[in-house]
């Protein structure tokens, strides 16, 4: 079917349409009539969707080999997918970050909630790291980079597209300088410090703008007391902890080029006689800290999702539980422990029933103060629960 | 049965014990052997649990008239409930909010997570606000007068026992001032701003400390927009919205007296001229702004509890609803909607779920840029999910 636009027309099957009429944006291969001609479509064309009666739903991406098929970009079929609709997306989020943040770092575009599936940006100032995880995406790179740049007009545009999600859509894996060049570390704006990120060999973009206002959230019950960052990456947490009057902050990572920046951030804020750095693997850490009676007044554990898909939940969950246990152990009476998770398959309640059994397994009685997720410029589409992934807790233990 | 300390004994029935030990401090009616002696203790007694092999549980207050019966105050067995265990609960939860506030206005006792059921303490620098809704802590209530003259020395002590949570532990309502004098309006400062409540006429304690990070956080969105802020009562958002900058500010809410409050406090925090008031009813206000075209940067809906029993919650759902899709017909393009439930009985998830639904049916496209619940001083004890109960979201809107 090909219709008056020229796109390929893609059919849901009968009655597979109420998620997406809920206002789901996705919809899964299982529910679309997947003939000869669907199945012959190029991974990641564009498509004009159509309900089993043939009414008109929308304009997507399409791809026939995954799970996910069909992206919705518009409800509109008359409104194509172009460059004018790609700059007006961008248009629309640079406006809600600019009233949002103070300075240009942030995540620019996150996805679905920002009306580009598959497409994630963040910018440092006149640095875009783009990352796209889709086969449509992909299709669109160069208009996207058109928009950025008579948008921004950045000095520096990195691809960022080393993430294992790119397997899900048979995608190759790489990493490339697109425009100016980017040698080494940048610079990260965050709560009026200084930090520093390696787009080209850090995880994902090389920052997590996603924790900022947790990151300020717990930075506000440092004041007076040591703390220890646990999977401390380039110093989020623990840089802002000291910068808010923490005695003394011991970040533990097991990657030496993550600490590395952490110092030189602890450096340029002026910091470093109250940073500490270890090299060393979080759970070995914790039991030593148990062993040795040692305690803070403050335990940040911002680990990397324990669960990476559905058939890890059983294992993450447990491995969840077990770092709030071994955590718990390390706070002193009446401190704060911090506790994350960014797995998908994780939802709130049940990590607050897990990571507060592990609490209670250590022999301590929990209060939850604070419960959050990911900062706003990491809307969540709300029709897409899976659109949310950050867990933030802040527990205070007797 | 009685211990040798002296308190009467309640034992539970076989296999009753799993909640209270998963860690939730409540045991129900139908979990305690009601024999006639359980049935004889008066309202509020102090007893000892037991397990149904009598093995000591704990302490606490118990009511044999009441769904709840049973409400823990220590799991150990041979802690009396006494002036020093008070003190102690009212000295830890003091040096939890002087950690997070730097002024003394705060949610000082918020029950269950701070170790003192059936407890509600405000702090209003000199002024204490004490709500007891338990037959329970009726009976503890000059100890913990006593605890508080020890550690405050509050010039004015109100007595706020006018809730209808009341009934429901057969106890009568009544309102007074038990030390000092409370006429009229007293100060209360949050957010760096002055507001004024009214303990003795308002509701509750006259304030509600839960929403002040989500005060703050609003108000970040409200530079350079008009706002209206819905069931304003004494100006919480509205005028922390105007002191943020935003260019004009409606505040509607049905009570005058509480709109006098909030008149009183834009004069004194110097933004009269961007506020205004209206006493009236809200749902009838959004009409009118549908017919009359009228729309906000910024539209602040923080309604009372639309759900207050179960049998409410079919009601209240459609409430919630119609109050977003009302509110979201009143917000420009762009513009943001925050949204609140005080309903223990909504859920999160379906809050979100209906919400957005509404917000679907006036046409309009959600993203969720923020989720939160109460503020730190409202701690949730974590093996209670009865004790989690504001949800707190913003869209924004296309």
């Amino acid at each position: 079917m090909t219709d008056p636009t020229g796109l390929p027309r893609i059919r849901l099957r009968p009655g597979a349409d109420s998620r997406f009429k809920r206002g789901h944006n996705w919809v899964y291969s299982n529910e679309i009539e997947m003939d000869d001609a669907a199945k012959a479509l190029p991974a990641g064309s564009m498509v004009q969707l159509l309900r089993s009666d043939k009414k008109e739903l929308g304009v997507g991406t399409f791809n026939p080999h995954t799970l996910i098929a069909y992206r919705g970009f518009s409800r509109s079929g008359s409104r194509p997918v172009d460059g004018k609709l790609i700059k007006d997306r961008l248009t629309r989020a640079r406006a809600l970050r600019e009233a949002l943040f103070g300075e240009p770092h942030y995540r620019l575009i996150h996805g679905d909630a920002d009306g580009l599936p598959g497409l994630v940006i963040d910018r440092f100032a006149d640095t875009v790291v783009v990352q796209t995880a889709t086969a449509g995406m992909d299709q669109l790179l160069d208009q996207v980079i058109v928009a950025l740049e008579k948008l921004i007009s950045p000095s520096t545009i990195v691809i960022s597209n080393d993430g294992k999600f790119r397997n899900l859509e048979h995608l190759d894996r790489y990493s490339k300088v697109v425009k100016g060049g980017a040698n080494g570390a940048i610079e990260v704006r965050e709560n009026d410090l200084t930090f520093y990120a390696d787009p080209l060999n850090g995880q994902k973009s090389g920052w997590f703008f996603d924790q900022r206002r947790n990151r300020a959230f717990v930075s506000g019950l440092a004041k007076g007391r040591n703390a220890v960052d646990l999977y401390s990456y380039a110093g989020g947490f623990g840089i802002t902890a000291a910068a808010a009057g923490a005695t003394n902050v011991l970040m533990i990572d097991r990657s030496e080029r993550a600490l590395d920046l952490a110092r030189k951030a602890a450096e340029t804020n002026g910091l470093a006689s109250a940073c500490q750095f270890s090299a060393t693997e979080v759970f070995g850490a914790l039991e030593r800290f148990q062993e040795g009676k040692r305690r803070f007044g403050l335990v940040i554990a911002d680990p990397p999702a324990f669960i990476k898909t559905k058939k890890d939940v059983a294992t993450g969950i447990k491995g969840y539980k077990k770092l709030a246990r071994l955590s718990a152990t390390a706070v002193e009476p009446q401190g704060f422990l911090f506790i994350a998770s960014c797995s998908h398959n994780m939802h709130e309640d049940r990590f607050i029933e897990e990571t507060s059994r592990g609490i209670g397994q250590a022999g301590r009685s929990p209060r939850l103060i604070y419960r959050s997720g990911a900062g706003p410029d990491h809307p969540v589409h709300p029709f897409m629960p899976e659109s949310e992934y950050l867990k933030a807790l802040v527990y205070q233990l007797d």
